[in-house]
């Protein structure tokens, strides 16, 4: 099984014409949906249901059930690879992930290596089963957090409103920022081909904190790491082309390098332009992306509305690329709110479908 | 007095040749420095130093007593507009600034209304004794938050992740926030002309929080309301011209429609390029930013080289725009940490003189 019968998204990436744009959204298996809300009670802890590969197949397949989404994405947690360095990961009520043993010091840095993909093995696992148990449904997307994002957690020990630890550093010892970010380099290059191999069809790069960088060190400490993951990244596997996502949060105006980095297609926040995103891409790579996850806090006529701004921004009518409506994947510019109405969704991904075959003629 | 001595900013926003790229930065009164720590524990809470014209004037003055720098912004609170609205402003410890009666609904977008400017008079008053106690050594910039930026404290009743209560509003009920732009603009023009008649000789508008909005959505409800207010705005006071700055933050990437708003500066944070902010902007706007606050945790070596960077950026001796180098103010991309070492201040401040003036060929 090589290839899904709902191949949409594949062909989107690939920039190949497709019936229908594809349409999947970030954290689509979360806490909106009442049902993951029960699977988590059962596993007792997010831990608890991130590392055990049946529950995480579990939740993973929960919004396909509802809606007719165009890909599955792997359920996981953003910090399995420094956990597994030896970091400690855990959730504090409120605060979100920590780490016990943030690296703070050039001592613990030169502590720093790539971990044993033994120990993540729960998550290949997880890949195995969920992508078996999909049997072609849609295709599978595994993820990673950019090599910049990672080491943003690993300093600062766990979330941060001005990332003090790690730009600090950043200044005073560049040199220890650049071994941590050779550290998780090769951790999240050997991760994602881990998961490629386990069945992933696909594969995204969270660059969730690239955004917080100046210009000029972005390009260095983000951008630059994210081209040396994707260049040690499988193309292929079994003979079928990888692509893959990258998705700089608050990067819409370094688009145009982004698009330089090897990349199949780029992830947008909903601040860009998807048409001024298109004339800077150019045919280099598609576009994900980008409506405000807010709009789903609206009505129905509200969502299908702004739904059809974004459909329209990336393949106007009227716009330059018209009637080209080749290598977009519609998503949210952000995750899902954990606060969105379950039908809001069902409201998006029908007006997502049924808008963009019109706009084929279909 | 209708100019002053060190006008250096003043001809810097006209896109005037200076013989430095003038400095100042954001939050330059403010909890760094332990002089108005000081003055803060005296005047018993935040409100009682920001409301009292003494106060207010004390700290305005105590960064230009520790460094040699180009400008004076009167010490406020961005929130005293909604406050005179009746809101009812107040700080609760480590949550900031909070409304006690936020804008939820039509009753409460109903009953407001511009505000009578006698209940701002203490910002005035701070005006004119700060600008009389300066005695024409450096201009007075005065300030407010823009509409769309007054609108999500007054929605949200206080700082937000996800600013989710205004945008359920925005998508859900866009005539009430039109409504509650309406009055914020007529409230924000009226306080910004009282200040200039009061003494300000430049004005600073922050749309701290455009940056949340969807590209299409920002334009219309945070820039032009912007453009409305500086519509009104005096253009001159007592012969003199008053110029203007406009600073979204996180709006690298609309740049070009923010010079075309009518302001005489753009504020730019650190993710943006100014060389290429200066090739979209043209000879519209003059400029100001953009160092990443974070380098000021740095050493001196870092923070002599991070401003260089910054200044060559501007007016890179090889770059398209060389050697000219007006029309460039030098700021931080964002307000200055309460963390930052105060002799950090001292030496950003000597290098981008010095090195703005060999620039120069001085």
């Amino acid at each position: 099984m090589t290839t899904s019968p709902n191949d949409t998204l594949l062909r989107a990436l690939a920039r190949k014409p497709t019936e229908h744009t594809p349409i999947w959204l970030m954290r689509q298996a979360g806490r909106y949906l009442p049902e993951y809300t029960a699977t988590r009670k059962r596993a007792g802890s997010f831990l608890g249901l991130a590392q055990n590969p049946d529950f995480a197949t579990e939740v993973t397949l929960q919004p396909l059930e509802r809606y007719p989404l165009d890909a599955a994405i792997l359920f996981s947690d953003i910090l399995t690879v420094p956990d597994a360095m030896g970091l400690g990961l855990y959730f504090s009520e409120g605060e979100g992930p920590r780490f016990r043993d943030p690296v703070r010091d050039e001592a613990a840095v030169a502590k720093l290596h790539v971990p044993d993909l033994l120990r993540l093995r729960y998550v290949f696992d997880a890949v195995q089963q969920i992508r078996s148990a999909l049997a072609g449904r849609v295709p599978l997307i595994g993820f990673s957090g950019s090599p910049w994002t990672l080491a943003c957690y690993m300093v600062e020990g766990g979330g941060s409103d001005d990332f003090r630890t790690i730009k600090t550093m950043l200044y005073q010892r560049p040199d220890l920022v650049e071994r941590i970010l050779e550290v998780n380099i090769a951790a999240v290059a050997a991760y994602l081909n881990a998961q490629i191999e386990a069945g992933a069809q696909a594969i995204m790069i969270f660059d969730t904190w690239g955004g917080v960088l100046a210009d000029g060190v972005y390009q260095r400490y983000s951008l630059a790491p994210m081209r040396q993951v994707l260049a040690q990244l499988k193309a292929h596997h079994e003979g079928v082309p990888i692509p893959s996502i990258v998705f700089t949060k608050g990067g819409a105006h370094w688009i145009a390098e982004i698009a330089e980095i090897g990349a199949s297609a780029i992830g947008l926040d909903w601040t860009a332009n998807l048409a001024a995103a298109r004339v800077a891409v150019g045919e280099r790579c598609a576009l994900q992306g980008n409506l405000d996850p807010a709009v789903l806090f609206a009505g129905e006529a509200q969502i299908r509305a702004e739904a059809r701004r974004v459909l329209e921004s990336f393949g106007a009518p009227n716009g330059p690329h018209a009637p080209n409506t080749a290598g977009h994947v519609f998503n949210l510019g952000h995750g899902i709110s954990q606060f969105t109405p379950p039908d809001a969704v069902a409201v998006l991904v029908d007006e997502v479908h049924s808008t963009s075959r019109k706009q084929r003629g279909c």
